[in-house]
Formats: structure tokens, C-alpha cells, sequence
């Protein structure tokens, strides 16, 4: 019995026994309150008539003859000698008319189907670091079994939602084919959705092949319940590689979702102020979704946000500042203004899991939360500006996420949570720990932190002075000690390990 | 020449220098945008209908006869023997009219005039705790030496607006005269307004008589243009002790602005649920202010929210949680409802300068903001849930301060900031760095932080891996090195000397 051997998607011993970690369950987040406006209505006009004269009188710089033919059908202005393509606003507002507002993204276990849109909000792994960082082993290269454990943490912890594109690289696989690693450990180590890497269509196309596999479903089934996403992200200012409209293109035929995220760094890549910002990241991200419409409309897409700024003293890249946070609000405004599902993200620029790595995610967290997010990106793991992704992190980062979700959670406030014979029930100066109305609730009254520690000085003392960082690392230790991978079919896993031993071998020493 | 001697008012070395801490510029807050509403406005209505029916039907116990007989003479059910006053919704609505809806605070430097109200935010420095901890001394009890330290980092640091109700307790003081030490360290060693200890008459009398001398005003000009302030906190679950009765009674009387703060633990001094813990808080803060307008019709009062949770295993109290920011957030409802200046906290229950510490404090940072809250009272400095008085922490907490700042100043979308020009002078895929527009602003253009450290790693790692608690303890002994004691004229010193010799002669051992 494989599954019995897998696990059997039973509980854990530690679940069990009631020793495992207390996390909140897995549950679909929805925001249900309304998002915070730091532009007026006539300031995001003001936003969006910039970015229409950016699309229309500057234009947009794209690599490849397949994206230039679908903008000249369209009616677009294509400079074939400088690549520039230039667009007027009825060509926006037409491509965006078929723009599903949400969308579901379907992975191999159908309890972990998530909604993308409207008041939803789905939390995502850390995407894309080079190195990785834990307080035991110290900071590494990513690798493999790195990647592996990263991939069971997000399984074992219910905060989080979706698999990022490549949590780290695996840099000792070749570059040609590392993705079919990365999506067969996502595959089978957890039965979360996860971002195909979409440098090119082959890419792509093995994510999009791999998870219809994994769910026992043809490419055309795939097509009206998609599995997989991916972000594009834009060389900013105004240019689209290649590779990255290959992917786009492949993903938009399948009709599996696309975010289109502007890399707008205000100072570098951008104007240094916030209105220019967003006005080009708007710019640059509705041409890519109109690029989507074209190649197939009504193909799921996303409006990605990813604006902060650089320390103008050294050049380098910050997060999780004043400024971010405001872009990541009004950016949500930006999005709503077209209708479209807002991805946005959690980052922060410390060296190492510190205050500042705290402050700085919780300032953009705050951000992306007010600003109607839909999807946040790195939510969980990212530190160092992205380029290590820290098991501590993703620890601390997931406490961050179920005390949002706490906040978001709707409160009842029928008569008797409003407890008027509670009150009447105590004494002047008493105390309600023994009422009625605390026994039948005490339970579940309040939300029970995974890091937080609420021992008295003495106690806390006595017990080592152990800090939340300490609990941090002991925390992932005991997660991937807990970790039970999901039941996985064999005669599936067979054809996922087939195709990629088939894939390998046409790949060769090519790309794919 | 006094004021060479003691500083002179003139910039210190490191600011000429240009070698002192950079930060923020001293600054009034508002908070430009449309507060969070956790609450529909008919939930709001269940909660006043629950407060008005703890008032009408439960009632208050007061001991104090003199609060009996203004309650008795406003038409309220006293019940004598009991101690209990019953108020019905006629006798709060008449009270609140009379309450201004702001008002300023005035010290002995105009520049340092607050606005409390409207959409005014005023950031205090922690009050009460009996302990004291840094880095580099440990834990100890609270004393003067390190009062006085308090003070001069709140006089310091541009982003604590005020001080609050003794920063920590100067232990080794004698307690029936150490509000004297306090009030005269807050006058000579800042020029913020502060808090008075407001138990009993005589600590608050003292506090708003020496506020007057230090201005060289009159107690009747103190009443046209108050200069002190104090909270109230209601022993919850509804009893308001004969001590701090009386501290409201001689502040009213002087117009000196009051707080009504229910101490309102979800578990403990309250059920469980969040409705019942807002409706019992409601009810004892609108008593509370009912009462500052029967002893002087007009008297300033701000409503005040402590509500958070406990932690139902240990009955420990717990700050910045989930329950604690909707708290904070809801509770700005209800402060609008009845158009009150609304008092809020920003707390955390950790043991030590840490994630914990950090994440729960800008939880309920954002749920103050968000709440609208006028007064964010603990803003810097508080740690272990009140117990302890920390340098880091109020380090930290500046940084936090300053972010929001940032956050909610308001954003110019003029076509300059547009900035259609600039994008349109870099070429695609270039960069920003050199461009005109980012020349003329970048030395502005973002934030620059007190702690956050941006260099990329291996300069952070030759630099020594210091993260940003090791910046924090860097940093107060810094500002404590670059502090300048503000000019007081020779005469108003004298006067207040004098005040406090003579004072503390007629306390001698009793009770001031």
C-alpha cells in the first residue's frame, strides 16, 4: 500500500498525541473589509492618463515577431526596426473587457482549490532567491534538499497557500532542466498549486503538462479549470524579453493564469517619485495583460505590483518601507480601477531575521492587506531584498499571516457575544474567568499564537530566555520532523517520474 | 548666562556637525485618510444599546460621596449603600454635548503645542512600568537616574510628542513626593507636555500647578489653554476608585484634559468576546466623562480603549494581538460616535526586544492608526506587557513612529510628480539614477531610517552581522551622548524649585 508507506494522508503521530505545532487550519481567506484609498478617485485618473500616454506616445519595447503580429492586428503602432510597440487607450480598454475578474487554480488535491479575485487573498511561498539561510547550518548556495525541505514546510504549514516559482534554485542541477526537479518535489512532497518558471515556453509547458498529470486531467480539461500560474515580470522601464513573452504566450494559450509584474524600483528603474512609479507599473502591466487578451481572450490574468524604492545612497534595493507600503495600497486602488485580480507582495531588505526583517514585513504586509490584495507573493520565507530565503523567516512569517487572517476573520456580534448577562453575572471589580459565558468559549476565544511567547519574566527566564528567534528555529526543525507527504498515487507518481526522465532526455544539453 | 550652561537652545555639536542621529523633524500628525470600519454602523448601535443598558441597568460603582451627590444632582439612581450610580441614555447624551470634540496641549515651549482631535495623531511615551532594561545594564527597578534618561531621549527623539504618566517609577524616591522629582525632571530635562498622576488631588494639583509656573501663567489662564493632561483607568469590570475620582474631580475643575481608560482584558476584566469587552468598555468610559462634565460643563475628556485580551491558559495579559488591534480599530468607531478625541495604545507582551516585541507592536500600531486614534499613548518604550520601561524598544518604537509618519503624509500627484517627462528620457530597459528629475529630488525623496540597515551582505557581514537590536542599544546611548538640555529661564527654575522644597515640606510623611 503506497499510501500507507507515503503517509496515508493520515494525521501525524504528533497530530495525534496533540504534540504537534498548533497552526490555524487550512482556510480560503477572504478580506471582508473595505480596502484603504490613499489617492483620490481624480488621482488615480490622473495615474491612469499617464500610463495611457506612456502606452500610447512612448510605447513599450518587446523582443519576439509573435507579439509584435498580435499588437499589429490589434491595431497597435509597431515600430519593427526599434521593437516599440505603441498602443492607444481603446485597445487597453478592449483587451481588458475580457479579462475574467477572478479565477481558481486547482491543484492535485481539490480540498486546496483556491480563488483568485473579488475579496479573496491567498498567501504565497518565497519565490526566487539565490541562497538560502537557517540559524543551524548557516547561509548556503540553494540546493536541492534545501528546496525539498522548503517544499514540506510550505505543506506542513496551512498559512500558506500556493508554491512560489522556485523557492531557491537548485544550482548544482543543470539550468536547462532543474524546473522538472522543482516541479516534481512540488508535486509530490506537497499537493499545494504552484508558479510554472516561464523563461520560455518549454519551461512552461512542462509545469502546465506536469500538474495536468498530477491531477489525472488532459491539457483541454486544464483549460477550463487551470492548475498552475506564473508572473511575468517586465524589464522596467518598458521592456519585455523574449523569453519572458514566450512564457506569457504559452501560458495565456492553456488559459492558465498570468500576473504581469513590473520590476519598479523608484530611483532606478523608475522615477524616484511614487506617482511616476505607478503610473509606469500600471503602464507596463496592463500592456502585458492586453498582450494575454490577444494571444487568447479571456485567458486568467493578474495585475502585479511590485514598487519600492532604492536607498539612493548605496543604490540598493529596499522593501517593506513607507513607500512601498503605499505603493502596495494604491496600487490595489489601480487594479480595482480595471477590475482585475491584484497580486502584490511581503518583502523586506534586512541581512538577517531581525527587527527590521519584522518591522519591514508587517509594514508591507499592512500595505498589501489595505491595498486589496489578492495574491501575496513571498509571503512567506523572503529575506536580504530576496536573495536568501531563511527557514526562520517562513516561520515568523507564517505567525505574521495567521495573525492577519485573525483580523480579517468577520465578528459576530449577536446579542450573546455582546454578553450583557456576562457583564451583569460579575461583581463591581471581579473578574470572569470562571462565568459561564468565558467556560463555553475560553477554548477558542482568542487566537493561539505559533511564536509568541506569554510566560511571565520570571518563568521566561527560567526557561532559558529563549527569544521568538529561538522558537523560530526550533519551529521549522519541528515541522519538517512532523512533515507527513501526501498521499501521491503510484501509477500517477510513475508517469510523473516517466516524463521527466522522457523530458530530460529530449532537453539534452538544449534548452528546453 | 544659564542658557550657555545648559545648552543655550543651540544645535548640539553632532547635529552641526552633521554626526547626530538623522531623523524626522519635529512634527504635528494628522492621519489624512478615512479610518478602517471593522464594524457596520448597526453593529456600532448594538454596542452603544449593550453600554446603555450596563449604565441604566447594571450601574457603576463609585466610592466617593462627592461623585454620588453630582451624579444624584443630574438625575441619575444612586444607590448610597451600595456605591452604585445608574445612568440612563439621556443624562450620557446631555453630558457629551458639552464636550469639545479637541483640544490643544500647550507646554512651556509654544512650538511644542499638540492638537488632540479631529484627525490629529500624538505619539506618548511609555507610562508606568515599575522596571527598567537595556542591553548593556540589565533589569533593574525603576529610578531616578534612569527616569531622567527617559525624559531625555523623549526630548530627543522628534517623533515622541509627549510624556506620558511616569515613564517608570523612581523606586528609591519617597512615594507620597516622587510626582515632584518626575514633573520637575519633564520641565527642566524636555519642553514636552506631560501626564500628571492623577491619584488623589494633591499629585494632580501639583502637576498642573507647576506646569503653570514653568509657563509663567495663572491657573485661570491654564483653564483657557490647558497645559497638563491626565488617564483615568476604570478598575473594570465597573468600579472607579475614590483616588482616581478624585484625580478627575481637580482635573475638570482646571479644564485640564481627562482620558477614561477601562482596563478591559477579554477573559479577565471582561468576557471573552470582543462585542461584550467593547460594550463593557464603552459604558465605563462614557461614565467617566459624564462625570468630567457634571464637575465642569466644557472640561476636556478623550475616550479611552485598553482593551485586549488574556492569554486563557495563564491568565497572562497579552497586547498586539489579533483581538487587541480590532480592538484598538472598533474602538475608534465608537470614540466618532459620540465624537469624542479618541486615546488608543501601542503595546506588546513580549519579555525581551525581539520579533515578538516587534510584530505585536506594529500590529497595534496599525490598529491605532487605522482606528483613528488621536493619542497613541505607550507609543515608545513599553515592553514585557507594561512591566518593564526599554531603551531599545523605545528605539525601535521611534522607527515604527517615524514609518507611519511617512505613511501618512499626504501624496502630491501633481504632473511634476507624474513625472511623464522623465520616463519619457530614459530609454527602455535603462535607469532612473542620473536622470534631471531624479537629481532634483532624490536627497527627499524616500525615508531615511533611524535602524534598517540596506547594505548588501558582505559589507554587512565585514561590518561586524550587527542587526538592528545591536543598532538600538548603539543608538540610545548616542542620543543620550548628543542630548541637549532645553533653555529654562534662571527665575522659572528657581520658582519651580521652590515650589517642590515647599511641597515637599507640607507632604512630609503623609499624603500629598
Amino acid at each position: 500500500m503506497t499510501e500507507v508507506r507515503r503517509g496515508g494522508g493520515r494525521k501525524s503521530r504528533a497530530a495525534r498525541d496533540g504534540t504537534g505545532i498548533h497552526q490555524l487550519p487550512w482556510q480560503l481567506v477572504e478580506n471582508p473589509y473595505t480596502p484603504l484609498e490613499l489617492a483620490r478617485p481624480d488621482e488615480i485618473e490622473a495615474i491612469h492618463r499617464t500610463s495611457m500616454r506612456i502606452l500610447s506616445e512612448l510605447g513599450i519595447r518587446v523582443m519576439g515577431n509573435r507579439v509584435m503580429s498580435l499588437f499589429e492586428a490589434a491595431g497597435a503602432k509597431v515600430d519593427r526596426s526599434e521593437q516599440i510597440i505603441r498602443i492607444d487607450e481603446t485597445i487597453v480598454a478592449a483587451a481588458l473587457k475580457s479579462v475574467p475578474p477572478s479565477f481558481t487554480l486547482t491543484s492535485r488535491n481539490l480540498a486546496r482549490r483556491l480563488k483568485i479575485g473579488g475579496r479573496s487573498l491567498v498567501f504565497g511561498l518565497v519565490a526566487g532567491p539565490p541562497n538560502v539561510h537557517d540559524r543551524v547550518n548557516g547561509r548556503r548556495s540553494g540546493n536541492m534538499k534545501d528546496y525539498e525541505n522548503f517544499i514540506r514546510l510550505a505543506h506542513h504549514f496551512n498559512a500558506i497557500h500556493m508554491i512560489g516559482n522556485q523557492v531557491t534554485a537548485p544550482q548544482e542541477l543543470p539550468a536547462n532542466s532543474r524546473h522538472l526537479d522543482t516541479y516534481l518535489a512540488n508535486l509530490t512532497l506537497s499537493d499545494r498549486t504552484y508558479h510554472c518558471t516561464a523563461i520560455g515556453r518549454g519551461r512552461a509547458m512542462d509545469g502546465i503538462k506536469m500538474m495536468a498529470i498530477a491531477r489525472g486531467i488532459t491539457l483541454d480539461e486544464m483549460r477550463l479549470d487551470p492548475g498552475v500560474t506564473t508572473i511575468i515580470s517586465v524589464n522596467s522601464p518598458r521592456l519585455f524579453d523574449e523569453a519572458m513573452g514566450d512564457g506569457l504566450m504559452v501560458m495565456a494559450e492553456h488559459k492558465q493564469p498570468v500576473t504581469i509584474t513590473p520590476f519598479t524600483l523608484m530611483g532606478a528603474m523608475t522615477p524616484v517619485t511614487l506617482p511616476a512609479a505607478l503610473a509606469q507599473q500600471n503602464a507596463e502591466a496592463l500592456f502585458g495583460i492586453v498582450l494575454t487578451q490577444l494571444v487568447n481572450p479571456g485567458a486568467p490574468a493578474m495585475y502585479g505590483a511590485f514598487t519600492s524604492n532604492v536607498d539612493m545612497r548605496s543604490g540598493a534595493p529596499t522593501f517593506g518601507t513607507p513607500e512601498n507600503t503605499k505603493a502596495n495600497i494604491i496600487s490595489g486602488q489601480l487594479a480595482r480601477r480595471y477590475k482585475l485580480p491584484y497580486r502584490t507582495s511581503n518583502s523586506n531588505a534586512s541581512n538577517t531575521v531581525d527587527l527590521q526583517a519584522t518591522y519591514e514585513t508587517v509594514m508591507a504586509t499592512w500595505g498589501a492587506v489595505l491595498g486589496g490584495g489578492n495574491l501575496i507573493y513571498h509571503a512567506a520565507g523572503w529575506l536580504e531584498g530576496g536573495l536568501t530565503a531563511s527557514f526562520e523567516k517562513l516561520v515568523l512569517d507564517v505567525e505574521i499571516l495567521q495573525n492577519m487572517m485573525e483580523i480579517l476573520k468577520p465578528i459576530d456580534f449577536s446579542e450573546a457575544e455582546l454578553g450583557f448577562d456576562a457583564i451583569a453575572s460579575v461583581p463591581t471589580g471581579g473578574h470572569f474567568f470562571g462565568a459561564a459565558h468565558t467556560m463555553e468559549r475560553y477554548e477558542k476565544a482568542f487566537y493561539r499564537p505559533l511564536l509568541s511567547d506569554w510566560t511571565n519574566h520570571g518563568a521566561w527566564v527560567e526557561a532559558g530566555s529563549h527569544d521568538a528567534l529561538d522558537k523560530a528555529t526550533a519551529l521549522w526543525q519541528q515541522a519538517l520532523h512532523d512533515y507527513q507527504e501526501p498521499v501521491l498515487d503510484q501509477a500517477i507518481r510513475e508517469e510523473l517520474d516517466a516524463y521527466v526522465a522522457k523530458r530530460r532526455e529530449e532537453i539534452g544539453a538544449g534548452e528546453p
